[in-house]
């Protein structure tokens, strides 16, 4: 594949070189720009250095055009600092989860030098960490915020959007609250929730485990991330984030009283039923504003659900005869089968072609599962 | 297909022929039992037998065998002892979502004919509803759940639990009140959690949701649920939901906690990090106890992640170069990519087989992403 052509000249020193960093080294390496490296710990450096994220940063380097740190977001604005004191020419961005705690920072002590520092944002990775994990095309399709700061240089800011195009990030310009509180609502709720919600599992028996559908897998899935990590992306964010747990708290108050009036006086008392439902009713509301595939509009598929007897090469035949007919899946998912070797491929699709994969699956003796 | 042979005689009567009666009979009545169809509203027994589920209960019709009561859990009881009444041959289950609050009335009232009386629950579903969405094979590879009562005749157990295995069910047998504190953790915590946390996005921004992931998709999903439905469900098991969400809520108090105190004092403060590193850790250990697939001992996969580009029949290459490669693809997801028409698959496949998996796609042209 031929490379694309990228705006981001480089050299591109990242400093801190953990998932983040060392996906991007990846990503602009492969694309042909020089990537210096820097890490405390000259294992990590070595290791990305290992993986194709770029090379060793050394005496005799070129001075860096622009300056990523890729660091836990606790010393992020430490490191921006130093960065922009010893690279006088160099742009300087950081891609910590949590904005405003770091602007504020850099903004009171880095004198003229603050024109040069643009706040960002990617909104990529997942459970894993470290560059082990690395990935060049961790960015591909996701939103990348950047935050320029109130003296930010059009250049500096130019040279961030750049490198999130480069690597294939749709970049989305936010104040540093506004992203403060997007996230929290975004990202650090549902992480919290579903840790609270995992971590009630402890004390389950293997019976009730044994009871558990997709429902509670796609709740706590996310409750795997790393403790350390996420306690630094927390703090740093603590404002927004206990504004939206102290609401959250508020509904759930409404409904333990519902419950436990329920529980005293009965499952037809007053006051019992009609706070649940409005609780699942405004839980409806909330859901439905999240955007579909490619992040346009809300768009909702029709969903093809077949069965899949569970040997190598079925699931390939199946998908093999969509294409056949035309359909492309928007969305899927396959659920697992407690006990029994076979799952279900629940494929999301336009709903005007619905109905005629159905019918063509069906003549191809698929057992497709109606709804 | 030939019918696999069933231990279900019928004929079996369906009262209530919502999404679970309805599905019930596809089945029954594909595996060659007499299903006879009641419901209080004609419209939806109509339905129910147009779909293929059965035929309509009437004067003339055998006495049922067994009776399946499938109402909403809040008329479960009253059902449950008029069918007992009305049939005095008959086994009679129910497979209401809570199960202590119907047996306690059914066990108070039912006097000598409670031996014929065996709660049961498929644990089975999803966030649809209705005879529309039902499906003969909603039932397999799932938990059944069969609570016998304490003067249940050991035949009428039998009968039921030949009832889940003739649908393809697996059947668990629990106490009433173990049902109920196993499915307060398991199903009705988790969705209470989803409907709380996709209550707070009614008020999100637009560029806020913008940014959400497939994080906040997962945690969410279930927030897509009925609310009346769930309601009754809620107020049915309201002292063993009461009870969860109480421990859930006072882990939250000490998040919210630590988060104010981090917003006060800074977010290196003591009290601040390591609470909240708490809460995700003991999440961590919650997580790692749900099975893996087929309802086994947890069993990690590893996960072999692929750039899909978003087209027709993309997918199904994918997956039939994946079945010649020999792999089974034990659970699978697609992501969505915001703003851009590409689509990473991830694969979960036996640890053993990935790193030849990933060199067989990579060779074959697949851009496979590390980790």
């Amino acid at each position: 594949m031929s490379r694309p052509a990228v705006a981001t000249a480089g050299p591109v020193r990242v400093v801190g070189t953990g998932l983040l960093g060392a996906s991007l080294g990846l990503a602009l390496s492969g694309a042909g720009v020089d990537v210096q490296l820097e890490d405390i710990s000259p294992t990590a450096a070595a290791l990305a250095r290992d993986i194709g994220a770029g090379r060793l940063a050394g005496a005799d380097g070129a001075a860096p055009a622009l300056v990523v740190v890729a660091t836990p977001p606790d010393i992020a604005a430490e490191n921006v600092l130093a960065q922009l004191r010893a690279h006088p020419g160099a742009v300087v961005t950081d891609v910590a989860s949590v904005k405003a705690l770091v602007a504020e920072e850099v903004e009171a002590r880095a004198g003229a030098d603050v024109a040069r520092y643009v706040g960002s944002h990617p909104m990529a990775g997942r459970e894993r960490s470290g560059a082990a994990a690395a990935d060049a095309d961790l960015f591909v399709g996701r939103p990348w915020v950047i935050v320029p700061g109130r003296r930010s240089a059009p250049e500096a800011v130019l040279a961030v959007r750049s490198l999130a195009v480069d690597v294939g990030a749709a970049p989305v310009t936010l104040g540093a609250q506004e992203h403060d509180d997007a996230v929290a609502l975004v990202s650090h709720l549902p992480q919290v929730a579903a840790s609270l919600v995992a971590a009630r599992l402890r004390e389950a028996s293997e019976a009730a485990l044994g009871l558990a559908g997709q429902g509670l897998r796609d709740v706590t899935r996310i409750a795997a991330s790393d403790p350390q990590l996420w306690a630094a992306i927390l703090v740093g964010n603590a404002g927004p984030v206990a504004k939206a747990l102290r609401a959250l708290r508020a509904d759930l108050d409404a409904a333990v009283e519902a419950l436990e009036r329920a529980a005293a006086r009965g499952p037809l008392a007053e006051g019992t039923t009609g706070p649940l439902a409005r609780v699942v009713a405004a839980g409806n509301a909330g859901v439905g504003r999240i955007p579909g595939k490619h992040g346009g509009a809300p768009r909702r598929y029709a969903e093809v659900t077949v069965l899949v007897p569970d040997e190598p090469g079925e699931l390939g035949r199946l998908f093999g005869e969509v294409g056949e007919a035309g359909v492309n899946i928007e969305d899927l998912k396959l659920e697992h089968s407690a006990g029994q070797p076979v799952g279900l491929a629940i494929l999301s699709v336009l709903p005007a072609a619905a109905t005629r994969l159905e019918a063509e699956l069906d003549r191809r003796g698929w057992r497709v599962v109606a709804g």
